[in-house]
């Protein structure tokens, strides 16, 4: 079968990463255009300014994936609805939640295929987890999720603007793998935020969450930026029947009573890409919000508090 | 018709201010039993301590209001809808987004009506702006909503605690208006939050509002919590035709150019009753959470500011 065109939407750090060279590499996709404000391409392929020039000149292209920064990402996809386009959407969807609702609703009454990926969520380790909690249950569950933005983010003014999500920025990564495997709906309970005391976004953030259920497990998250001695990207979890499960490494390995049960090298874009490419055939859209309702709840909910001013 | 027997849970100022006695005179309802952790009753119906020993006591009665504050509105929705319960719902819904979307989806899982009251929306004036704004479009629109919370609740300490929300418990009395008349849709574009140093929820929010529309309308919002002048619940509004529409307090009267068009007392809650009725007969849900997406988009994008602290 033929490969499937899809232009890529916003050359920046995150394209030229994962979705260039995993397109390249795809069975199922051919990369046709980009549109790039700074002109910025891929191999020989056109380059187009803004997504209307690419719509008008080649209207053979009929997929898109939109890799902007959040901002301009609701008008982004919009536009390439009304164009007819199909859309894959990267993380996080939008900067607030009105926004992602409001493409909900318009991919479905344009009829046409929407896919917010959460790339966390596609790792062999992750899917073993979900499947040990539905049969198992979960007693409690503890999130740690720390890194340096000085090293992510160096000198990026942008994550610390008001919008910016600060530390929620990579903290709803871990929020997309907890729902996913959550055998059970979960609600924020109570959390804090800790804004550097010259910053709009919080640099630190702890989140207690509730359930529905009976026997009230203990459920809770922390992320953090200031994290220098390397990455922790951790959910530790206690089954009702004791068994004791570790994701670490982002959801890439997977421990089981301190074993290491499954431990895959990363291929979360190729997975991407290989659900996209099932949704099409199927014709449905993938639009989970749950991972950014969870954050703009913690903000919503949270005690703020101002700590020590932050200086790159 | 005989009347339908419903039961208010939560006797706190909102069900006695109006619930109870709005139920007293409806052609529809007829009030069969109170809930209420303090004993507190009306006439001489039934008091029960708890919603499970209402539900067991009396199975006949299959409609429930919910009045209590927002925290345990979530579980207690949930348990009405699986006692099999159709259920009205005091506004604000709850604490959170999560939270709001679960019980939108368990309403429709259990097949039962679930409706989310905005009390401010049910004027007559509010209908008429609505019908003007489709037919003339919006120029520009400035919400102010300005009140003192010494008036409006008085050693209330828990508005200023984290998930009370503040000036947005106001707030979302005005977003519910701008929601049901907008011909169009509406996001937060910039948001400026206002913290009293010594409390957790703003005294004073600012909103910038964006919109798909190519004619870029102007659309902005002012909550403030330290009016001692009296309430100022303001929508001004251009349309695109040049004319001058104001809604006047809270939403009861309107003007067109100056002029008095619609200015009738307040009686939402009537209305709400009355819709509540209506919705019943059609088996029909109504659970629109877009006043309180709004907010929580304020919270999750806004720039927060200290300002003097607050004291009663």
């Amino acid at each position: 079968m033929a490969k499937k065109k899809i232009a890529v939407i916003g050359i920046g750090k995150i394209a030229q990463d994962q979705h260039l060279p995993v397109i390249d590499k795809s069975p199922d996709f051919e990369l046709a255009a980009c549109v790039s404000t700074r002109g910025l391409g891929h191999r020989d392929v056109p380059v187009f300014k803004t997504p209307a020039e690419l719509y008008k000149a080649m209207p053979e292209v009929k997929l898109v994936a939109i890799c902007t920064p959040p901002g301009v990402r609701h008008a982004y996809v919009r536009q390439a609805l009304d164009a007819g386009k199909d859309v894959l959407l990267e993380k996080p969807p939008t900067p607030t939640i009105t926004e992602f609702e409001d493409l909900v609703a318009y991919g479905e009454k344009k009829g046409k295929v929407l896919f917010q990926t959460w790339h966390s969520r596609y790792n062999a380790a992750v899917d073993t987890a979900k499947l040990i909690l539905k049969d198992e249950g979960v007693a409690s569950l503890r999130i740690d999720w720390r890194e340096s933005v000085r090293k992510w983010h160096p000198g990026q003014e942008w994550v610390w603007e008001p919008g910016g999500f600060g530390v929620c920025d990579p903290g709803i990564n871990a929020m997309s793998i907890f729902t996913k495997i959550m055998p059970f709906p979960v609600f924020v309970d109570s959390a804090k935020l800790k804004f550097p005391a010259n910053r709009q976004t919080p640099v630190d953030v702890e989140i207690v969450f509730k359930s529905g259920e009976k026997h009230q497990p203990k459920l809770s998250a922390g992320f953090n930026w200031l994290e220098e001695s390397g990455e922790i990207w951790t959910i530790a979890i206690e089954t009702r029947k004791g068994t004791q499960l570790k994701l670490e490494r982002g959801g890439t390995v997977l421990t089981v009573n301190g074993k290491e049960t499954v431990a895959n090298p990363s291929s979360e874009y190729e997975a991407i890409y290989e659900r996209f490419a099932k949704l099409l055939k199927k014709g449905k859209s993938e639009m989970d919000g749950s991972p950014l309702r969870l954050i703009g709840d913690a903000f919503l909910l949270g005690a703020r508090e101002n700590v020590d001013e932050f200086h790159w």
